[in-house]
């Protein structure tokens, strides 16, 4: 499938459309019109029309899409129909909780180790990986095909752990860290700063 | 100060920007060009113009802006000025891992408690407060005024929690849990959804 540049708002749309089709899949529904998916969503239409045009569209005037098939093109679209093989950089809580998700198997994201440097949680197991320390984690990337980074160390540390991240052929971080990572362009990045969040539910807060 | 409606994408911005601000005056840095604050933060310094004049500008033309001031600014944009008083729902590695954040007391998010209904939690102490039982929640925001609760619960218990924060005069959620909130028209919600941060992640990585 031929696809043009696409928005960085379209394709965060994508993963609730997925989201929302993997629901009604599990109620049994077939075919489901632009109208009833922006109802269900709380998106107009036009917006859902536009956004899937995008990629050549899926539904035919008058008919709607097909469940199945529709989520399964938005999930090819997305990469999910192939697995991608994950570490978790810091064994703290938020390296914990997010290797403890067992949902995003589902979704083909298989977390394959832990790395630390406190020698505290050496060999501790977190949904049968086992913690392994950071002096490891270059052989570790040497022998291993690893798609994507989850990086919950603190800022202090960023530098160089994306460093070791880069030389080692590493091309996607999910960043934790309070801060920007500066990184080669082949590299991808998404940042989860949970202070900004805050902010932002500050602001919105005082306009209602 | 008047403020017009200004879209989501600008106040996304905004706490980035009050973070780089916050990093030049610790380095010490009194006046900044858009420009320069363009070169560092990697965004168009038209961008920034046009972000910062969304609220009436803070810059003169040719001379740059004060750090201070405008950081400041910024701040009182984002409601940073006040307090926030913060709970956490679900006391798992994802609850205590925001719980134990210290950086969110810096910009004036505290956390006051954290909720859970596994005993095996009850009363564990977590940077100073104490894990509290579900059924003590509803008299605690009775007796409390918490301008934030913090969402870590499982998608099954979502509904249940979000009707009795509701009912209880919550006005803003951070929500964890993989599924939309269905809140009143003067509820905010911001969403943390991980497992769309791995599917952009895994689109964008096809596309590099």
């Amino acid at each position: 499938m031929e696809v043009k540049r696409i928005s960085q708002a379209v394709i965060s749309r994508l993963p609730r459309y997925h989201r929302y089709l993997g629901d009604m899949q599990e109620q049994g529904v077939e075919r489901i019109s632009s109208a009833m998916l922006s109802e269900k969503m709380n998106v107009t239409a036009s917006q859902i029309r536009q956004d899937l045009n995008n990629f050549g569209g899926f539904g035919q005037q008058g008919y709607g899409y097909k469940v199945d098939h529709l989520r399964s093109e938005i999930g090819k679209i997305l990469g999910l129909d192939k697995n991608h093989n994950i570490i978790v950089i810091g064994a703290g809580n938020l390296g914990q909780a997010f290797a403890n998700y067992s949902s995003f198997e589902r979704s083909g994201f298989f977390i394959k180790s832990i790395f630390d440097n406190n020698p505290e949680y050496k060999g501790k197991m977190i949904r049968g990986v086992a913690v392994q320390m950071m002096d490891e984690l270059e052989d570790y990337l040497k022998e291993n095909r690893i798609d994507i980074v989850v990086l919950t160390v603190p800022k202090s540390a960023v530098v160089e752990v994306v460093d070791l991240l880069t030389r080692n052929g590493v091309k996607a971080i999910l960043n934790f860290a309070l801060t920007d990572l500066d990184l080669p362009d082949d590299v991808v990045v998404e940042n989860v700063h949970l202070s900004e969040s805050l902010m932002k539910l500050s602001y919105n807060m005082t306009k209602k």
